[in-house]
C-alpha cells in the first residue's frame, strides 16, 4: 500500500440497490470481505450481476493479475452486516427520515472505530448523524454509477464528524482505487451532483418546451463537450478556448454570454473584477505551470485516445471515427500503388506515445501491429475488401519471424516496404521492412506466412482466380528483387 | 462518398481566431482547398499551429491513410475568400452586428449557390441574416473546440433559410468527418450551448461562494459523470440508474429532488405526467430496443475504453487507473510464484471485443501482446522491477517466432504457460505457450530471445548476479521439462 492508503479488512454493506451492489463489487474485487444487508429478494441476484461486471471490466481495464476476491456474504440484519466491520457503507434510497433511522440503528452496533459512510448523492451529514451513537464516525461517500468503475467518490463532513474519520475514509477509498473528493462545504448536492442537476434541468426544459428529444440533448453532449469533460472538466477546457492569452481572455470573450438568455437558469453571480481574479489565480494553480500549448497537447491526446477507445466500442463519437475510417480507406484503395527500388510501399505510421512502454521505446506488440496493418494494405490491393471477406474468403496468418533492429520512439515516422516471397493458391509468403521515413533505417523486420480461408469453415481453401492474378501482378514487379537475407531464418 | 455526404471542392474562411483556425485544419486535412481571411497579423501562424496539431492527432486516430491535403492560402478581402468557394464559413467574434455586417459582405461576393454558414455558438441566424442578399444561403454550422477532433456540429435554419441549404450543409460536413445535429427550433444557445451554459453558471456560483475551487469542479466532472458523458450524455446514462424498471423507475426515485436546493437553477419545469410520458417515450425510441442489461454492457464497455485510453494518455481518470495497476502489479509480485506441469504460469487474459479484427478473431498483434505481456511477468519474477529498470538495465526483444494455432474468440479465458529455453549473462530464449483456460487448447506459441542491455547506452550488458540466480532458479525448476518440438523451427 501506498502511504495514504488504507485496505480495509472487512466491510458492511447496507442496501443493495444500483448504488450499493456496486460497492460490493468494487470492493470485492480490491480483496475486501464483505457482509451486505438487503432485504429486497432479488438483492442477491443483482449483487452477483453487478460483480460478474466489474470482473469484466477489470480485466479489460489492466492486465494486472488482481487480488484473490473477497468474500461476499448476505445477511439477515443490520446488525450482522456491520459488526467487527472496519467501514460500514450506506447505500439506502435516497429519502431523509430512512437513511437517518438506519444511519442510529448501524452506529449501535459498529465497531466504535468504523467509518459509517452514507452514498447519499446530496442530504446533509449533519442532519443524518442527528440520531446516532458516536456520529463523529459519520461521513459521506458519495460514489457514482458504475460504482467499480468510475473513480470519483465524494468525501464531506458533517458538524460533528471528526477530522480523523475524513482521513480514513480517504485512505480506505484509494486503496479500493477510488478518487476521494474533499467538500469542504456542507452544501446540499455537495459539488457533483449540482453540476448534475443544473445541466439536468436546462435539458428537462428542452424536452419540455419541445426544443430538443432527450436523444438530441444526448447527442448535443456525446459528439462534443462530453469528449472534452471526460479527460478535463469545465474550467480546464475554457482556459483552452482562450488560447495564449489564458483564462481571463476566455472571461473577457465569453462573460458576456451571462447575460444572454442561454438557458433557464438566468439568476446568474456578477462577473465582477473580484470573481475574475478568483477564477484566473485558481486556473493559473490548476494548470501547475503548464503552458496553454502543453495543455492543448494533453487535451489533445486525452481526446485521441477517448475517441479510438471509443472506435473499438463502436459506439457514440467512435460511430463517427469508424465511419470517417472506412472513406479514407476508400479513397486510399482508389490512388495507385506506390513502388519504391522494387518494394511495395502501402503503409505508414507514425510512433505515438501510447505504444512506449517501461523500456523508453516503441513495445514490441506494437511493431506486430504496424507491419499487421501493412499485411492488411497489401490484401486490400489484391482485392480482399469488406465484401470479400463476408462472401469470399480471407487469409489468416499462420507463422510470424520478427527481428528487433532499432528502437521507435515516439514522433518517428515509419513507412512499411514489403516483398513477396512467394505463394500459391493456397499460401502467401510476405516480408516486411518497417523503416524510419527520416532516413530508412530498417527497425524491425516480419516475415509472414498466410493462408487463404474458406469463408463458413474457415478451413484453409485456394483462393479464386482474380486474387491470384492480383498476387502474379505484384510477383511480376517484384521478379529482378533480391531475396531478404534474413528470410527462412530461424531464432539461432 | 456515402450517400448524404458530399466533398466540397474549395472552402472560404472569414476568421481565424481557436474556432476558424481549427475549421481550416478540419477541411485541409480532409483534402478541402481553403481561402482564410483575417485581418490578424498571427492569422498564418495560428493557422498553421492548428493544422499541424491536426495531422498529429489523425494520425493517431486511425492508421488509415489520410488522403493529399488541400490547400491553404491567406487571402487579402472577404471577396477574395468567399470567390468561387462552395462553403464559406465565418468564425468571427460572438458580436451580432460584427457577425451581420461581415456575412452582408460575405453573401454579395459569394457564389449564388454556395452555403453560407456561420459558427456562432448561440446568436440566432435569422437576426444575423438580415441584412444579407441571398438569405436563403445562411445556415448555422456550429462547430466545437478544437474543430478537427470534435464530431458534433450543430445545423440550424433562420427564417427564411432554404430547407436545401441544410440538406447540403450536413452533407459536406458528413463527408469532413463530423456529425450535425439539426436544431430544430431556432433558439438562443441553440441545444449544448444552453447545456454547457446552465452547468458553467453553476459552477460559477460554487467559486463565487467559495464552495469549491476551479480544480475541485473539474475534479467533481472528470473522475465521475464526465466519462459517462463521453459516451452516452445524461438521458441514457440515467435510464441505466433506473436499473431494469427503467427511466420511469428513474424519474419517480431521482425526480423529488428537483424540489431540493441542489442547483442555484431552480426555477425548474414541473413534472407532471405529460412530461414524465414524453421523457419515457422519447428514452424507449433511443434505445432502439435495447434491453437495460444490453445498455449496461455497452456502458461498462465505453467507460473502459475511455479509461484505458486515459491511462495510455497518463492523464485524469487515467492516474487514477495507472495507480491501481501499479498496486495490482505489486500484489502480484508478493504471491509465490505458480509452476503446473512444470511450465511457469504467471499470465491471465481475457480475449476483449477491441482485439478482434474483420476476421471476426482476434487479431494477430494481440496474441503478441499476450505473450509480451507474460515475457513481462517472467521478467518481474526474476527482479526486474521499476527501480531496476532506472538504475540497473532492462531485457529488450530481438527475434520473435510466433505460430498461430487456434483462433482467439470474446470471453476466451487464456493464461500463458512459459519455457526457459536457455540462458547465458547477455541472453535469456524464452518459450510461451498461449493456452485457453477452459479446455486448455493452445491457441498460440511464441519463441522469443532477448538481451540484457544497459540502461545508459541500450547496448547489449551482462545481466548481474541477482538476476542471474534468479533465472538459473527457473532453470533448475524446469530441468525435466520436454523441449517444444517447434522451439528453434524456421518459417518453411
Amino acid at each position: 500500500m501506498t502511504p495514504g492508503e488504507h485496505q480495509p479488512s472487512s466491510a458492511g454493506l447496507l442496501g443493495a440497490g444500483v448504488i450499493g451492489s456496486g460497492w460490493a463489487a468494487r470492493l470485492t474485487l480490491a480483496g475486501v470481505d464483505v457482509r451486505l444487508y438487503d432485504p429486497a429478494p432479488e438483492a442477491l441476484e443483482t449483487t452477483h450481476a453487478q460483480i460478474e461486471r466489474a470482473r469484466r471490466a477489470w480485466r479489460r481495464l489492466t492486465t494486472a493479475p488482481l487480488p484473490p476476491e473477497g468474500t461476499l456474504a448476505l445477511v439477515g440484519s443490520v446488525e450482522e452486516a456491520v459488526e467487527g466491520a472496519e467501514l460500514i457503507q450506506e447505500s439506502a434510497p435516497e429519502r431523509e427520515p430512512l437513511k437517518r433511522a438506519l444511519l442510529a440503528q448501524a452506529s449501535r452496533a459498529a465497531p466504535p472505530d468504523a467509518i459509517i459512510a452514507t452514498s447519499t448523492s446530496g442530504l446533509l451529514p449533519t442532519r443524518l448523524s442527528a440520531d446516532m451513537t458516536g456520529p463523529e464516525r459519520l461521513v459521506v461517500g458519495h460514489p457514482f454509477n458504475p460504482v467499480y468503475l468510475l473513480p470519483l467518490v465524494e468525501v464531506c463532513a458533517g458538524s460533528r464528524t471528526a477530522p480523523d474519520t475524513v482521513e480514513r475514509a480517504q485512505a480506505i477509498y484509494r486503496a479500493v482505487g477510488m478518487r476521494p473528493l474533499v467538500v469542504r462545504t456542507e452544501i446540499d448536492g455537495f459539488i457533483a451532483d449540482r453540476l448534475l442537476e443544473a445541466l439536468w434541468r436546462e435539458a428537462l426544459w428542452l424536452v419540455a418546451d419541445d426544443v430538443a428529444t432527450v436523444e438530441e440533448i444526448d447527442d448535443a453532449i456525446r459528439f462534443g463537450a462530453g469528449l472534452r469533460w471526460a479527460a478535463m472538466g469545465t474550467f480546464l477546457t475554457y482556459r483552452l478556448a482562450g488560447g495564449r492569452a489564458g483564462m481571463r481572455h476566455f472571461m473577457a470573450q465569453f462573460g458576456p454570454a451571462l447575460e444572454l438568455p442561454w438557458t433557464r437558469l438566468t439568476d446568474v453571480p456578477e462577473l465582477d473584477e473580484q470573481l475574475i481574479e478568483k477564477i484566473v489565480a485558481q486556473s493559473d494553480a490548476q494548470a501547475q505551470g503548464r503552458s496553454i500549448d502543453e495543455l492543448i497537447e494533453i487535451r489533445d491526446d486525452c481526446l485521441v485516445a477517448v475517441l479510438v477507445g471509443l472506435k473499438a466500442a463502436g459506439f457514440g463519437a467512435g460511430e463517427e471515427v469508424q465511419r470517417s475510417e472506412r472513406r479514407l480507406l476508400d479513397l486510399a484503395s482508389a490512388r495507385a500503388p506506390v513502388y519504391r527500388d522494387g518494394w511495395l510501399v502501402l503503409h505508414e505510421a507514425v510512433v505515438v506515445p501510447e505504444w512506449i512502454d517501461y523500456n523508453g521505446h516503441m513495445t514490441e506488440f506494437r511493431y506486430l501491429q504496424v507491419l499487421a496493418d501493412a499485411t492488411d494494405a497489401v490484401l486490400r490491393h489484391v482485392g480482399i475488401d469488406a465484401d470479400y471477406i463476408a462472401q469470399r474468403g480471407s487469409y489468416f496468418t499462420a507463422e510470424t519471424h520478427l527481428r528487433h533492429l532499432a528502437e521507435g520512439h515516439v514522433g518517428d515516422g515509419l513507412y512499411v516496404a514489403s516483398q513477396l516471397l512467394g505463394h500459391d493458391p493456397k499460401r502467401l509468403h510476405l516480408f516486411h521492412e518497417a523503416r524510419r521515413t527520416a532516413d530508412g533505417t530498417v527497425i524491425a523486420t516480419g516475415e509472414h506466412l498466410l493462408l487463404h480461408v474458406d469463408p463458413s469453415t474457415h478451413r484453409v481453401a485456394p483462393a479464386p482466380d482474380d486474387v491470384l492474378r492480383a498476387i502474379d501482378g505484384i510477383a511480376d514487379r517484384q521478379r529482378g528483387l533480391a531475396r531478404p537475407e534474413s528470410a527462412g531464418r530461424r531464432i539461432g
